[in-house]
């Protein structure tokens, strides 16, 4: 993959000329970058700005960058002016650009596993969710996970970071459209299930997910968008007995797919 | 409870006398002071330095801070010197306290719940993980939340947020020691589950949690402390299905909770 890939790469000709950066790979914050250092994260790059050259706090940081053989440069106050998060401290990182699965590919790959078993993200934004899904679904021997290009984390350093090394082995498609992913996934044969509470939600202990599975995960607080939420075979809800109105996204994403697991039985020897 | 409640404060009296503040309270940094204001988190006050009084990216903070009514006190760079954490940028906020439960306290509400359903934590560190165990044990209807007072974090403003309200509903207790915590509850007639992988441990959907159960799990990377495992009832193991070596503990919180829901079936009408 083109490490300079940019954001607005699929526009037209005369839109993309000014090299953009894709900001999936972007780490930014003092705390941030040197975690990435600390975790032996691949960092492409690091900003510094020239007035914190001598920071002490920026110590540790530099000398790590400098053993993992990381390359930092020292940007002028416009540099960082122009920088689209305002918390960066003067410290930004580029991390190496993630090489996502189509959803074509992901879906033969579903027919290969028998019965598949997916995870459809519907705008979750939360990196730490993400990554703790993508995780989850690797442990549970999930086909993959499909996520939007738009309004949702994608695979940036941090969710790379949460899925404790998922990201490195299990696909993750990232579609335009999450109905239209849906829409096609229940056309390759996957039974669609959307986690949602109440209103025509089934408890998910009463469904079969012995065939061919999708489960979409909404977005924290909101949940499923109309569309999805329409397209999907059947809604599913883990039933609560507190007061509170929800389980975490990535706890929900948990449950059902160790639901799955424990329908399945024991995998082929 | 004292809203002055210090660090220390079971010291003996010589020890006692530095006003200490119980950094569990304390939120630091733009993003997560703002984050919390927005939220509408209780806030005591706002410490602000003097030389960021004006500074356009304190703007919102200082605004939303006036308009929740939550003082504001701006200091001097001695101030922030001698604070803990270097990554304040200038800005840190003091939470309300957190009313812990007792242990003998909470055991006493297991009675009353047979079965009881208690989630102990073995020094987890991430506030995330913390506050979403704490809010999947509200939603699976269990009794408490215990966990040690030290390497661990405990029910700060993060944690408050992380549970989506639960830590409201739910009590949590706060011991000084995780393993005579695991004899107690043994001693109050309840079977104790270690989450841990491999080395003798059962796989989770092979045992009986329809008695009285508390689950413990460990801190994110290291696991179970020796001395909690060892006094453990027994190990019990979610199957891991792919190459990442763990799932994330509020996820593996989430699937045993939920499988002791399963097992107990429809609670009474």
């Amino acid at each position: 993959m083109d490490p300079r890939r940019r954001v607005g790469a699929n526009r037209p000709p005369q839109q993309r000329r000014a090299p953009r950066i894709d900001l999936d790979d972007v780490i930014y914050g003092i705390h941030a970058v040197d975690e990435m250092l600390v975790a032996g994260e691949p960092l492409r790059h690091v900003h510094v700005g020239d007035d914190r050259k001598r920071d002490p706090a920026l110590k540790n940081l530099l000398e790590r960058a400098r053993a993992a053989n990381v390359p930092v440069r020292f940007e002028s106050r416009a540099y960082f002016a122009s920088f689209p998060y305002k918390a960066h401290q003067g410290v930004v990182a580029f991390g190496e650009p993630f090489a996502y699965a189509g959803l074509d590919e992901v879906i033969e790959a579903g027919k290969r596993a028998r019965p598949a078993l997916f995870v459809v993200l519907d705008h979750v934004t939360d990196p730490h969710n993400v990554g703790a899904i993508i995780r989850s679904a690797e442990c549970a021997g999930a086909t993959a996970v499909i996520l939007p290009e738009r309004r949702s984390a994608g695979v940036n350093p941090t969710v790379r970071k949460s899925s404790a090394g998922a990201t490195a082995f299990l696909p993750v498609a990232r579609v335009a459209n999450v109905a239209l992913a849906v829409r096609t996934l229940k056309k390759a044969g996957a039974w669609v299930y959307g986690a949602a509470i109440g209103e025509g939600a089934k408890p998910y202990g009463t469904l079969d997910f012995r065939g061919d599975v999708a489960f979409v995960i909404g977005a924290e607080g909101t949940g499923l968008t109309p569309l999805v939420r329409r397209e999907c075979d059947a809604l599913v809800e883990i039933p609560l007995r507190g007061r509170v109105q929800s389980l975490n996204a990535s706890v929900a994403a948990g449950i059902l797919l160790y639901e799955a697991v424990r329908q399945r039985g024991a995998p082929p020897p």
